[in-house]
């Protein structure tokens, strides 16, 4: 039942340099602070390097230059964590679904449906649905009329697709994601509020990644898009009209108001917040809990808020600083008319 | 299948003036940049007026004021985006669900269930619940026992009711959305933590719409309250014994602690924080991402927070420099007394 | 039908004093400045205190002090507030749940599932599931395989449990909550987000509560662990390989990076953000909206960020001067240089 393999078993295929022992058996995967003999771990982070002198590992996944303090078994590569990730696929419990409809999944008419695909019990599939080959839908998972989903995504437990919502291939949604939920369009009339309808869809790329309680609107008027490879975690908000290009990824708990655009190669820190009917350009880094009110037009790693935990009798001077800080200022401006002219006057 | 109106069918019931060929057929819909023939756009929003010389639509809606920059077919109001809203909707690819019980829902008990309602595929329904004219469950609606829903309120799919919570006419519920679970009420005694029984309900008006996966608690001991004509966006928080008066709009990612209360027709920006046991006056704007910690007594517009993301090499010397304000602040005292001291000695 | 007890009843086998009639009838709970004759109340927080001299209660649970403002009925104790939890307990409306399967329920194979639980209608249970004595699993529920949970642990409607969970006993689980899905791990290799297989689990101890719509994410190679008494309230991200330890309680909208560590007996408010990979010590309480990015090694309470909303025209010019606080910086250094050298000169 323990898995078991050779290092030359878990590198084949892979542009790694080994040193040691190809024979060497692998049992287990461990942080390298707690790798055990029979054990592979990775040292990716400089934080972890001081554990390389006592680890029990039986292999470490390094580069070149961590590899100089290290005798043991090495599998020797520029990415670390790049190789851990592949080499950990073969120590992963995949549970490869039925490739059956339960009995228990209603399903609309009209569907085009392979016949390698699984719906789990509790499925409710509306009409006109079209599933790709060997895509797999857990249980109770909701599919509106009119939704596509491209070869080989996987939906798990109890996610939530609107009518017409598009999505690409090898796509992962976690449970409770909601997809095409009404963006948040309401007109004011006499002080009350009017909705705006909907009208438009979200389409989502290959490769998408979308984490657990994740919610999506659809589009005012055009749709809602996320590029291929956009990685999204856990309880993010994504306003209608937003499109997030290509291999982004945005950390838990981040909001984005609506007809937002955020580039490519983006990297969005948890719990940040995002004005609507901004530009965000490609490669731009958001640190976390950072508020973004404007445009962004240049590469870089950008930041708001005040962060840092600090004694809260501390804090609460300080905040009351900050609430006083235009005061503040004007007292230095008025330092500065007075010490100057003092010197004048000599 | 393409929907096409003329402007004399779109605007039939509207308070608005027609400027050019009422027979003017419209076929979609699209924002001013993108229109094209047959298109019909607004302009509501300043940014956008200068796609006004040259956006293809075929009409826009707009005010009187901007309809002097435009020779073309327009429908003149002093408010285009309600007068969108209205249009729009004959544009909307309305799904009529199906006014049946489907086979595979679960019904309670002594349950008062018109014969318009839809309770769709695998939904789960309590005893003693009442539903109104035309009420529509989604697929994998939960609904506890005892429940009330108000004519015409619609719930999207995987929807949950907890027991005994009340909602009026002609609300929406978006998917994922939990309302009535208990709320958050811990007692310590000798270091643990003890529930403390959550007595209260929910109780939801009418015309109230609410965004996907939120959550709101039932009262510890009165009701939680959302007054008529509430808009709750996706992912907010609403804490038990909270009320939110009529016409109040929240963005989506807000936090509402406990027994706070919310006046009407306020303004709420997303990813907002509120305290709990505060009082927030009518007609009250909050900028999003602020943490309101006291009572607002005042109409206005408030804020906190740091906004705006700049880069990270001069945010880092800020938030230091924030984190010793107290101490700056007692340098420009100094100076203060020094300078004084060397004026008197003049 | 109204529940009915003396205070006799009410206080048996709690360590309180009582003052006042014993045999005087309760029907029911309710706010100080709310309660009518029959109802008793609790004061526990200060700010309600003044309305011990109007209310109409027939009894109050206060502290010795307190008393000494109140002639009426009374039950005199340190912790009114958990005395008042444990006597509100006479007047939930508990609804036993049947002791059943519904016949909708899906159940995997090789489970192990007492008589005496609870499986409502349309859950989906996976294989070898292992259920405690008692556990009730509410309508929608979705066990995955593996998954073991403890004696009265109870799952409300449509909570999602990924496959080898274990979850201890006497813990609840609102709707919604997602526990289990796979870590936010992704490892960059020429441009693109390959995904690090997460082949941990998570674990939660005895005495868990989690609110509704919380995510918790499986480790990426150990677990992801609560402690017993961990308390969770609505909306909060658990990211990988966390650990909350025992009796710390966190407020809704909480994001934890992962591989954070947070202590036992913690307090922390809404709507706060913890950065990866730090650790929090035993009996910190953090204010909400903080964002904590290093790790405390102090018990005490900590905060960050700008709180407290004011008028947006005022915060504008804060914000403004924010943002320029290190050049504020510079021209007092200026000004002390140039004070300096005028004393100097004399």
């Amino acid at each position: 039942m323990i898995p078991s393999f050779t290092l030359t078993d878990l590198i084949k295929g892979l542009s790694v340099k080994l040193q040691g022992d190809p024979a060497c058996v692998i049992q287990g995967l461990r942080p390298i602070h707690l790798a055990k003999t029979g054990d592979m771990t990775f040292l990716n982070n400089s934080l972890y390097r001081k554990y390389l002198a006592t680890t029990q590992a039986s292999a470490v996944i390094l580069t070149e230059k961590d590899a100089a303090d290290w005798q043991g078994n090495a599998i020797i590569t520029d990415n670390p964590y790049f190789i851990y990730a592949k080499i950990a696929a073969f120590f992963e419990h995949t549970i490869i679904p039925a490739r059956e409809i339960h009995p228990t999944a209603v399903i609309g008419e009209n569907c085009r449906i392979p016949e390698n695909v699984t719906i789990a019990a509790h499925c409710v599939i509306g009409d006109n649905v079209t599933l790709g080959q060997e895509v797999s839908i857990g249980p109770g998972g909701i599919i509106g009329d009119g939704v596509q989903i491209g070869d080989q995504t996987v939906l798990d437990a109890k996610a939530t697709l609107y009518h017409g919502v598009v999505i690409g291939k090898r796509c992962r949604i976690a449970s409770g994601v909601v997809i095409g939920c009404d963006g948040f369009g309401f007109a004011n009339h006499q002080g009350g509020w009017h909705k705006v309808p909907q009208l438009g869809g979200v389409v989502i790329g290959d490769d998408v990644d979308i984490g657990a309680n994740t919610a999506i609107d659809r589009g005012a008027l055009e749709d809602t898009i996320l590029e291929n490879g956009v990685k999204l975690d856990n309880l993010i908000q994504i306003g209608h009209n937003v499109r997030i290009g290509a291999n982004t990824i945005i950390a838990g708990c981040t909001a984005i108001a609506g007809s937002t655009v955020i580039g490519k190669n983006c990297m969005i820190g948890g719990a940040s917040c995002f004005a609507g009917h901004i530009n965000i350009c490609d490669q731009v880094m958001i640190t976390g809990m950072t508020a973004v009110t404007k445009s962004i037009n240049e590469p870089g790693i950008y930041s708001s808020g005040i962060v840092g935990a600090v004694p809260n009798h501390e804090f609460r001077k300080n905040n009351a600083r900050f609430h006083r800080l235009e005061s503040l200022m004007q007292k230095v401006k008025q330092l500065e008319t007075d010490l100057k002219a003092i010197k004048e006057r000599g």
